[in-house]
């Protein structure tokens, strides 16, 4: 084991695209737990969208870091050293662990949560963690799927656009994803069960969704806003329910961008567009769990994952999930 | 009784703002009811902003007029005539008559509606139709006011406006409307019971809300569209509704308007936008009529109308209701 505790730093907010500099190396010092506490070293860092806002100086769903903080990220890990019986050495843990190797917390303060010890800790952090809660409250809460409806996800290739088209499936929907590569098309239709892919880089998106979903669509789960919220708007069915999940697109951009021009449409289709929060959901977390845990185990819900290996390649990894270099969940593998 | 029928046709599909020229008068004959069929003395014609939809090519709602057409209007009046037992000479009815001063039709064919015979004619028109059925699902349903919300309406001395702002007020809401002149804003607040009300065009509409809104807004019912609806996305309470009920600002429009740039509000509020047609509840209506009629027989929810006297007048005061000349229910008195 190290003696000392690698970290990136939050050394400056964000300007347009966020680039390395935005993080700075630094050596800690690896803690040691009091009464209630584990120390967990880290085996794993999640890179999500989200992080953008968290380095902005106030978002409105977690307080604000400050420069010099610690980045704020999950991650999962084992834990090296327990003062706190639910949670022996060797367990398997994800947290807000943070841009460090290693991370001491008292479990139940800082709600770090233990996991069965044979599961894949990427799991943990994909269908298991953050994107797969968001996609299972977003999809089945928000988005209403009935059996036979028309679903339509964009960044269907992403951590949370992959779970939630394969929740659609299992209900029994039909799943049309976009993504931006071929080869993600073919991961969404040949692996994943999709009834049809779009490449959103090479293809007419308008005709491809009007050949897909002649019917119109019944839920639009969107992960990316501007263009294509706009044309899913102008083709939904009747009391088509839009989940508003994410905007990677809008994440990197400063100043005022527009709003979806179609959003009237709303009106004739009797439809809705929702917003929501995963923490929002956090008193059914324990409904989310099990469901999902069966669903992997089984192999009804498949996660791909981009890994970057080295904890010093952080910085890199953050800027190219913005630039969409990930299939599925990205994270960094440190230990 | 007249033995020519006065009409208005459909002239020319507006281009931008609804001019006067866009209908043609014109004079047909008075027809006779066959069997099941009656003739009615329109009394009341009703002026609404979906108009302007109804004289385009092609809308969601209903099939296209056709120029040289009698212009599509709601309007109530009297049977004159009568070959169907349910509505004998004398009683009162609406339907859709058309901008013409007798209407012949199928009661049941051309959903015709009997009402009391002692009601005032012009609340058929108002509360007890379109425009009352339109504030009444839409805030019911799609608003889903608790007591003690705080409820924003927009266009709130508008038909529509005011209904669903005073059945909120019932539901034991807090009430802020907005409206145009400082008439219309005493009106609501010392006549309707509204808690608030804002001058659009002379207050700082966001410096008004943030006042009179402190724990934001609960239910928003958009009326309007533009700028207001974004400065009402900014100011959110969690899990609000926002009731997309129209855009009169939109109406008259030509080419692309932008859409609401502070959609992506809805995540952080957790909030939903919705759409809506009244139609699309039409197997309630029977729910609406009887609830409606009580609460203004016992005064719970008043009306004013502009009433514009003349048939010859409709073409203006069709220009004149784009202009926001009314407050309240907007017709024109036939006879």
């Amino acid at each position: 084991m190290s003696d000392v505790n690698r970290q990136f730093l939050l050394a400056a907010r964000p300007v347009g695209k966020i680039k390395e500099s935005d993080l700075a190396a630094h050596q800690g010092e690896i803690p040691s737990p009091e009464d209630g506490e584990v120390l967990v070293q880290v085996q794993y860092i999640s890179l999500d969208p989200s992080m953008r806002g968290q380095m902005q100086a106030a978002v409105a769903y977690s307080a604000a870091l400050q420069i010099g903080d610690v980045m704020r990220a999950r991650g999962v890990g084992r834990v090296v050293e327990s003062r706190n019986p639910g949670f022996p050495e060797g367990a398997l843990v994800s947290g807000t662990f943070g841009m460090q190797e290693f991370a001491i917390g008292n479990a139940k303060v800082d709600r770090f949560r233990r996991f069965a010890d044979d599961l894949d800790a990427k799991l943990v952090l994909g269908a298991l963690g953050g994107t797969g809660i968001t996609a299972y409250f977003g999809l089945l809460d928000v988005g209403e799927p009935e059996a036979g409806d028309t679903v339509v996800i964009s960044g269907a290739a992403g951590a949370t656009g992959s779970v939630a088209g394969q929740i659609a499936n299992i209900k029994g929907c039909r799943v049309v994803g976009m993504a931006g590569t071929d080869d993600k098309c073919t991961w969404l239709t040949e692996e994943l069960g999709f009834a049809g892919a779009i490449n959103y880089r090479t293809q007419d998106i308008g005709a491809e969704l009007d050949r897909l979903c002649p019917d119109g669509i019944n839920v639009y789960f969107d992960n990316v806003g501007g263009e294509i919220l706009d044309l899913c708007l102008d083709r939904l069915a009747h009391h088509a329910r839009v989940v508003i999940c994410g905007g990677i697109s809008r994440y990197n951009e400063e100043g005022e961008l527009p709003g979806p021009k179609n959003y009237f449409n709303l009106i004739y289709y009797c439809a809705r567009m929702q917003g929501f929060l995963a923490h929002d959901y956090a008193d059914r977390f324990d409904e989310f769990y099990p469901q999902m845990e069966q669903w992997v185990r089984s192999g009804e819900i498949k996660q791909r994952e981009t890994v970057v290996e080295g904890f010093q390649n952080l910085p890199k990894a953050l800027v190219a999930l913005f630039d969409g270099a990930n299939t599925g969940k990205m994270m960094v593998h440190v230990s």
